[in-house]
């Protein structure tokens, strides 16, 4: 029964969150496959282990044969802790406290139109959730990073100065560096995200050519002659309008010719499908006061508003993302 | 990807219990099908009503079609309020912060093998969430209690005494008074408890055959010479010592040929399947010190060691709950 399920929900979001913590996933890929064996190698009782390896079953993570639990291909691929696509680290920010206890009433929300958290939600400056959000979501972002480096043509070498708005982990401006040598980025975010960008860039090797810009994309001075402007995750925080002024601005930073580069959850027109990107203007609801998944006709709009010649829409297979292209 | 829907899957708990609270199906099932005329009826936001009602199509409650929201089949019999099927109320139990919270730290949850809320979790005596159970479960358990008075026969009018272990809201105990007119019933529960009961067997019409035995069910003296003893959604609170040393006590209670009646999520002996019995386990996990979702063989080894001639199991579409009927 589907109201049985979905009510039952949030145990899902828990147990995934627990198993993570516990490092589950990695003790059946060491070859760990009994309840007490799984038990012993993550220090907990067996009862626990029993109950939340069989749900992990349930829920579609683990596979059960014979009272042996193993790993799915996906979970081998993302939830062992050895394994280079290793994204369990995005818990700490998908399920933390900060963004669940967001949700504790929809119905609230719903009656003011946006969040019910704080002043400005998630956007108040300097908010402790983006540096977690830096260090938890690198991992799930160093594919679609690597995917738009490619994309734009990064690795021709070409001299860009580009700009990283909202850089966050930094890795979408980083590929860039690591795929164009010739490439230098300024990397926009508060303070106390940019030192973690800056550990990145230094971990790529790439900090020579990676210089931060501390502050709000909205009041700091971008520069200009930029050939690239990266907005990843950013532009759906805000109402259209604030986006507008936003691109007016970064249509200025841009060079003749110049590209802002999105990477958003793009839904279809009809806003309910693709389910992940569809689903996500849920999460804004819950944390802004006006952001959106917007959808493609929707950024088309706000660019050519802003000054942008025209703009394209690239998926970017497999992740639930897309980028848009905007040319000044 | 699996990971990312499961991570989120907190939201959809709380986009369900949020809708729910607003009474946005009813508002659809009435004739509002724009989200401007649903936002008007619920008195929302427009740009809140605009998401959650997307949610609801993407996660499986409503259907989307040139702009119009409709209510699938499904939604419409358990979730307009003026469906005699309405279950919209088990959110107050199944979606409440005392269960919901419980979930907060599924590691440490796991580390001790039982709950991490209290001395003894939700098996504290005379807890409120017991007092919200009775009132919100009670629609979603009318169709189980109807279908067990029939299957056990009460629409034959024999003579019966019945004793309703932990009866809640009382109404597996109140459907056999309703079909059997020679039927009385004793309900046990906490005192807070029965006043729900009561107030439900007066409805019915049926409280001159309905009594209340208030205090624990380890405790209080039960009578004997019972025909039927009623255990719906309890053994499940507690580890198999403790059930049969409580299945003695019912044995004990019972007249020679008399049965206990079981209602419970059993599981497959795989504890994978049925997914809703199965994933049970769950709640029982995070919520008492030592409960669990039991499958037929572990039932059927209680009853025998507790003196109880034989079991049978009966499964009873199309709820996800089976009855377990053991005869002395």
């Amino acid at each position: 029964m589907l109201f049985f399920e979905t009510i039952n929900a949030y145990q899902r979001t828990a147990a995934l969150k627990g198993a993570i913590q516990l490092d589950v996933f990695s003790a059946i890929a060491e070859g760990n496959t009994t309840f007490p064996a799984i038990a012993a190698r993550c220090k907990t009782s067996e009862r626990g282990m029993r109950i939340l390896c069989d749900y992990l079953v349930i829920i579609g993570f683990l596979t059960k044969e014979e009272g042996k639990y193993g790993l799915t291909p996906d979970t081998a691929l993302f939830l062992d802790r050895r394994s280079p696509a290793y994204v369990g680290t995005a818990e700490r920010f998908l399920a933390s406290p900060t963004l669940v206890d967001a949700y504790k009433d929809v119905a609230a929300i719903v009656r003011k139109g946006g969040e019910v958290i704080s002043a400005h939600g998630t956007m108040d400056p300097e908010h402790p959730i983006w540096v977690e959000f830096a260090r938890a979501m690198a991992p799930m972002m160093a594919m679609p990073a690597e995917a738009i480096a490619k994309l734009i043509g990064a690795p021709a070498g070409a001299p860009w100065k580009v700009l990283d708005i909202a850089a966050g982990h930094g890795l979408f401006g980083i590929a860039i560096a690591r795929h164009n040598p010739n490439a230098t980025v300024v990397a926009l975010d508060w303070a106390n995200v940019l030192e973690v960008a800056q550990e990145h860039a230094a971990s790529a090797g790439v900090s020579a050519r990676h210089r931060p810009l501390p502050g709000s994309a909205f009041d700091v001075e971008f520069g200009n002659g930029y050939d690239v402007v990266l907005l990843t995750n950013f532009l759906h925080h805000f109402d259209t309008a604030t986006c507008e002024t936003l691109l007016r601005k970064v249509n200025a930073a841009l060079k003749p010719g110049g590209r802002a580069v999105t990477f958003e959850f793009v839904p279809n027109e009809d806003r309910v499908s693709p389910p992940a990107a569809a689903a996500f203007s849920m999460m804004m609801l819950g944390t802004t006061e006006a952001g959106d998944a917007y959808t493609f006709s929707e950024f088309d709009r706000m660019f050519r508003n802003a000054g942008f010649a025209h703009s394209e829409l690239h998926p970017l297979p497999p992740s639930p993302g897309q980028v848009v292209i905007s040319q000044k």
